[in-house]
Formats: C-alpha cells, sequence, structure tokens
C-alpha cells in the first residue's frame, strides 16, 4: 500500500518485523485486532459494522525466514514439540478516524500495547506513513535546511562547529571562555551538551548570558553569527521562559532533549518558538540498538519532525559509538525525505553528524549523502587539530571543498596544510 | 550505598545489568566518564579538581557471570581471539549539582547515550535511588491509596472495575449506554479504554458528558459514586481543557497514556490536577521486555510517581500477556514502596491489576501482596459470567472476602452462588 488513502478516508500505515512461533496470519491479525476494535475474547457490541469501519487491517505480510530460538522471553511456544519461530514484515493500518491526527494518540495505537502480546517474540517498528491530515494540526519544522541557512548565514557548505566540553563542570565564565575561543577559531555552529542545562553550578541564565555577551561581541567585530544551540531542557514553563531569554537576548537556536520532554511539550515549545529547535537524541540507542525489539530511527523522526523540529543528530560515519555507517547515512536520508507528498509540506530537516568526527570523514560522508545540507560537529577534529582549533575549523572546511569539488583529500591536502596536518595526525 | 547522599551533598544512585567484552572495571569507567566530566578523549579543562566535584562514581561492581554471544549487536570485540562477554550489576552515583532536581535532565545522565556506548553488548537501568531534594520540585501523587478511597467511596476492599469495550467504534451514547449497565451491576471502577481518546466519531466532550449523566443518576439513585478514568491524553492545552471540564461536570479521575504524553506534559498536568490521575503505561513492553536492553519498572515508576500520578498499570497474575507472575508482583509492591526515607513523603501510589483477570486470580493475589490497596480491572471476570455483569461483580467480592478471611475460595463457593458459576465457568 503506497499511499495513505484508501476510498474510505485517510488511514496511518505502519511496517513492523515480527518473530512469533504462531501461523504469521494469525499473529499479524492478533497485532490489527489488539491495536483496534478486539480484545482478548470478542465482546458484545463488536460488531460486523463496527470492525468493518474501525477495525486495523492487515495491508502486506512478508515472510522473511525461520529461526530456531524465540529472541525475546515470555513468547507462546507450542507445548511439547519443537517451536519454529517465523519472521516477517507485517503492514498494518488503521482508518485516521479511530484517534484522529494526535501524536499522542496514534503512538497508543501503532506503539502501545503490541510489545507486551504473547504471540510476539521479537517486535520492531520499521516505518510510518501518516495522512496530510497530521499537518492540519501540528506545523512540522519552522526552519529547516533554508532556515537554519539564513538565521546562520552559512550557505554552499555543511555548518561545522562542535559541543562545548567538558560536559558538565565548567562555570558560566569558563563555558563562555570556551565559546570565545571556538568563535575565534571560526566555528559556525556550537552546542551545549545534553549533560549540561541547568545545574545548579552552571545556571542556565547566567550561562545563556555569558556565551551571549561574547558571541554578540564576535559579531560586531566578524560580522559572523555563530549557530549557538543552548540547552533548554526542562519542565514546560521553564523551557517556554527560557526560549523568552533566548529571543530577549538576541540568541538564534535552542536543544532539548527529546526522549526527555517527549511530543507534546515539544509541540507547546514549537508554538511559540521563534528560533530553529536543535534536537537531541539522547536515549536513542533504548529503542533503536535491538534488532529484536524497539523503534526504527525512520519511524521515530516523523513524529519528532511533525511536532517541530528544525535539527537531529544521526551520528556520524566512523563514529565512537555503536551505529553502522549504513545506518548513519539511511537516517541522515530519512531527515532529507519528505513525509508528504506536494502539494502537502515535506517537513525536510537537518541532519547533524557528530562523534569522533574530523576531516577525515568528509569524502565518506559527501559521496553517501550528495548534499551539504547538514551541521558536521567535529570536537575531536576541531579541537584535537595539532595546529590549534582554527586550524581545525580549516581543514574541514578545506575537507568539504575538496569533496565538493571530487578532488582526492590527500591531493588537496598538497597545497593546504591545515588538511595534511589533519590527516597525518587523525589518519593514523 | 544505601543512601542517597555523601559527606559532598545529595547523590544519584542507578543500578544497572551490563554485558561487555571489555575488563568490567574499565566498562563501568566508561559509563561514569561518558555520563558526567569525560568525553572520548581526555580535553582541556576537565582538571583532577574538576572531575572530583563533578564526575560520576562507581560505587559497586558485582560480577553476574559470562556468556559467549553478544545480547546486541555492534559492540566492541577483540580483533582476533574468542571473546568473552561478561555480565554485572554496576552501581554509578551522579552529584546532584550536575543537573539538579530535573527530572528531564536526570534522564540525560542516567538514560542517555548510555546504549549507544561501544563497549557493551547489553545494558539494563534496574533501579533509581534519587534525593529528597527532588520533593522540592516535584509534588509526587496528590490522591495515592487515601485518596482515590476517598473520592471513590470504597473502603476495606479494592476497587473492582473495567475497562470499557470494544476499545474503539462506541459511540458517546454507546458509550454511555455500556456504563449504565456496568455501574447498575456494581462496579467501583471504569476507565476507557487507552485507544479511545478523543477520535472524531467518539470526541471526548460528547463522550465525557453522555457518561457523566449515566454516573450523576447513578450516584443520585444508588448513592454509589463510580470512579470514571476518562482518558483525556492529548497535546497539553488539550488535556488541561479536558481536566477543566472533567471538573466542571463532577468527573473524579483522568487517564493518561504516561508514555505517549512524557513527564513534563504530566508534571504540568499535576499542577492543576484535581482528580486522581490514572497512569497507563502502554508502550512500556518497548522498555520492559527485553532482558538485554530497557528500563527496569522499579526504575520508571519512581519518575512518574514523583511526576504525580496516583494510579499506575501493573498487569495481573496469570494475564494475557507475556509479563511472569513474579514480575507483576513484583512491580505490584514497588509501587507501594516509599521513595524517600520518612520524613519526606513516600510517594506510594495504587496499582492496578488487569488483562485477563476474573475470581481465579484473587486468592494469588491476596498471598502475594497482603494488601486490599489495588484496583481490579476484570473485563471477562465481569461481562464473561454467566450470570452477567452484576453476578461477576459479585463474585469479584466475594472471590476477596474469602481470600481476605484466609477460606479456600472452592470451600467459600459453596455458600456464594456467583462465585461458584465464577469458578465454574473460569477455571475451566
Amino acid at each position: 500500500m503506497s499511499t495513505s488513502r484508501g476510498p474510505e478516508g485517510a488511514r496511518v500505515i505502519a511496517r513492523y518485523w515480527i518473530e512469533t512461533a504462531r501461523p504469521l496470519e494469525e499473529a499479524a491479525a492478533t497485532m490489527a485486532g489488539e491495536q483496534s476494535t478486539g480484545t482478548f475474547v470478542r465482546v458484545e457490541g463488536e460488531t460486523d459494522a463496527l470492525r468493518e469501519r474501525f477495525a486495523a487491517r492487515i495491508e502486506a505480510l512478508t515472510p522473511m525466514g525461520e529461526t530456531h530460538a524465540p529472541s525475546l522471553p515470555g513468547a507462546w511456544r507450542p507445548s511439547g514439540g519443537a517451536a519454529v519461530w517465523r519472521t516477517a514484515q507485517v503492514t498494518l493500518s488503521w482508518p485516521l478516524h479511530n484517534f484522529g491526527p494526535s501524536l499522542p494518540n496514534l503512538l497508543a495505537a501503532v506503539a502501545g500495547n503490541l510489545w507486551e502480546l504473547k504471540a510476539f517474540s521479537g517486535m520492531r517498528l520499521l516505518d510510518l506513513t501518516l495522512p496530510a491530515e497530521f499537518l492540519s494540526v501540528y506545523p512540522g519544522p519552522q526552519f529547516g535546511v533554508a532556515g537554519t541557512r539564513a538565521v546562520s548565514g552559512v550557505h554552499g557548505r555543511p555548518l561545522i562547529g562542535t559541543i562545548i566540553k567538558p560536559s558538565v563542570g565548567l562555570s558560566p565564565d569558563a563555558t563562555a571562555a570556551r565559546v570565545a575561543e571556538l568563535a575565534t577559531a571560526g566555528v559556525d555552529f556550537i552546542k551545549d551538551d545534553e549533560l549540561q542545562a541547568d545545574g545548579p553550578h552552571c545556571p542556565f541564565e547566567a550561562r545563556f548570558s555569558a556565551v551571549m555577551r561574547v558571541l554578540r561581541e564576535h559579531a560586531e567585530r566578524t560580522g559572523h553569527r555563530v549557530l549557538y544551540a543552548v540547552n533548554i531542557t526542562g519542565e514546560i514553563d521553564q523551557m517556554l521562559r527560557r526560549h523568552e531569554r533566548v529571543v530577549s537576548e538576541s540568541g538564534n537556536c535552542v536543544m532539548v532533549s527529546l526522549n526527555s520532554i517527549g511530543l507534546p511539550a515539544l509541540t507547546a515549545l514549537r508554538a511559540h518558538c521563534q528560533v530553529p529547535i536543535h534536537g537531541h537524541r539522547n536515549g536513542w540507542g533504548l529503542l533503536g540498538r535491538s534488532p529484536a525489539i524497539g523503534v526504527s530511527f525512520p519511524a521515530w523522526q516523523k513524529l519528532w519532525r511533525l511536532a517541530g523540529i528544525d535539527h537531529v543528530h544521526v551520528n556520524g560515519l566512523d563514529n565512537k559509538f555503536c551505529e553502522s555507517n549504513e545506518s548513519v547515512i539511511a537516517s541522515a536520508r530519512e531527515c532529507r525525505t519528505p513525509m508528504f507528498p506536494p502539494p502537502a509540506r515535506g517537513c525536510e530537516i537537518m541532519p547533524v553528524f557528530s562523534s569522533g568526527q574530523t576531516a577525515l570523514q568528509v569524502p565518506g560522508t559527501w559521496q553517501a549523502l550528495g548534499t551539504v545540507d547538514l551541521i558536521h560537529a567535529c570536537g575531536g577534529g576541531i579541537i584535537g587539530h595539532p595546529g590549534g582549533a582554527a586550524a581545525g575549523v580549516r581543514s574541514l572546511r578545506q575537507a568539504w571543498e575538496a569533496a565538493v569539488a571530487g578532488i582526492p583529500l590527500g591531493e588537496y591536502a598538497r597545497e593546504h596544510r591545515e588538511l595534511a596536518e589533519a590527516i597525518a595526525t587523525f589518519g593514523r
């Protein structure tokens, strides 16, 4: 099913990977029933007419092979004889009128009790296709790629930047001093660590004001306005107050830890927000790491895009975490893939590459993505550069120039000293 | 470490299960470093004094045995030779001043990037111990057990009730008609299904008003005020408006899908709420099902108790989902275990037993828990009773009378017809 609209109106489509010892058709029917009109037993009032109008439907069922051990405990297995655990991809659809265009209530249907069903020894939500009716309620990203470029003044190349480290322990003044060094070095983008929000040793207001003094002076001196994603994560009233402060002091970006705040809090922030929202996905590993259980990045990021983020983290090539390069690239592409067909808005956002990034990963990133519409956060590649942070920033710009021009990094390095030093340092 | 306060001030304590091919001490140090002052490389400014004051600390490390295959993909393994995957429980602590008493920012530390660390092929957050400073910011449950009993007028036994089924497809009037039958049958408690919130075929306002007309008439006629957990899940402004409506029409309980709304939305609701908050945990399986990855119920429920729920679902004995009886009972006990030592508030809440519940599970539930302070949601045991819903309710009250008096169910059934019928019907 390639469209989210049937003759009877809009439908929500969700694709899952499942593992079960039950016949596949029966297992898929259990999912559809439990998450719409059915319950464990047929109850009075569950008429054929009601089911016709409200039941979730199996749109596709593709067997993916068998295995001899269940991935998760607690699943049904035949008594006696050996169980065969079948895997499959199953696509279900729900009439939108079951819950209306409400993200929290969508979740109860597509990501609610499913993972507790006894029929299943494995389940992942792989993808979601939503009808454009959601755009009548949710605004999507306010800035996206074009808006972020307009705010930052960076065009034709990635925004190059870094996270403030150490993550925890710097005072507001020490943080501002670190920011001054980075701004002088020429970064386009600076963000707080997700561990740094409003702790008593480095409270939000003092830190933000100290940093903005530095960045305003820098802009007056150089004309270059660094994008600063200040971490405003907190309770809803706190986030709204902090956003007011950001606007009143000419701040230009806010960061929130998405999994910590939840979709309704992001929706509330987005309704008031006047700057790009930098979405941090910490905690993502809980949903993304296991092949046996969880929610895939393509499904997860759509929810947050609709609710209004402008940027989201996707790790980076050869990162220091456990995510593969294939997964990183697929995630980044997903951020730039329209969620709805034209003329509806596509809600594309800017992927943020980070974790162990230096000039060395630039050619591979460019070759895999074919775009410079990304934020490249390269702490090590900037502050770890032997020529200092300014040389680190230059090495990254040079690497992107080379990649886009189709020139091998080593060749371009012959006439670009900082790139040559980066290769010598990080290529070992 | 049994206290959350060291000589240098309050600390947050988190206990994890881990699996790693690295030496255990090194793996634990990676967790502590990444989630506080450290990063992949030691950076300028990460002084000994800074680490002394802000670093997370390893409080305990208990090896739990070895295994020969990694539970999750993507983890580090030695090149060449066979890897040994070690498992352990590790307890870390953080100075509270790293993030302050903020639940969203606590999450970034104890449940943030940890699951993406390459050192680990398995990780679960098993428990959290928070300092009482959190009570200066978060109110905890407003009603809990005593308040729920006061509102419902039910004392000395569990609240007996059910979920409205079919979950989806009933009109507001059909919902109200179903509620009228259940109220007449004598239930103490009725809740919406989590799939039913504000869909266009059964909008919140029309459904709530229709149900409250029935329940107010019932209360006038019988003096018995049924607790109705109406599902107000939605965006924050929607939930607050729905709560106003609940109060204005003498409603007495609201239900929210916790994982769908997030902690800050619950905190915002709790700040205004005048009735008990019924916490639905749908989606819980995503965190709770796998032994290799996730967050345990003891840790998870503490966050929501602090933020203000009064009830939470724990499944039930011999439930139709995949959770074991041991896990169900442990979860229910956890809800009733104080979060903080006296004189601080314990934040105890009421566990909700549900899923395939009938009179048959009552003796086991009583024996395992030793309390009647719970909500027993028994759809099948009530509407599936051969004598009708009123007989179903009576069979459950009789089962609880027998259990508390220490009388075997079969013996009590000799003089209690509805219980005898329940045993004959559900005991097959």
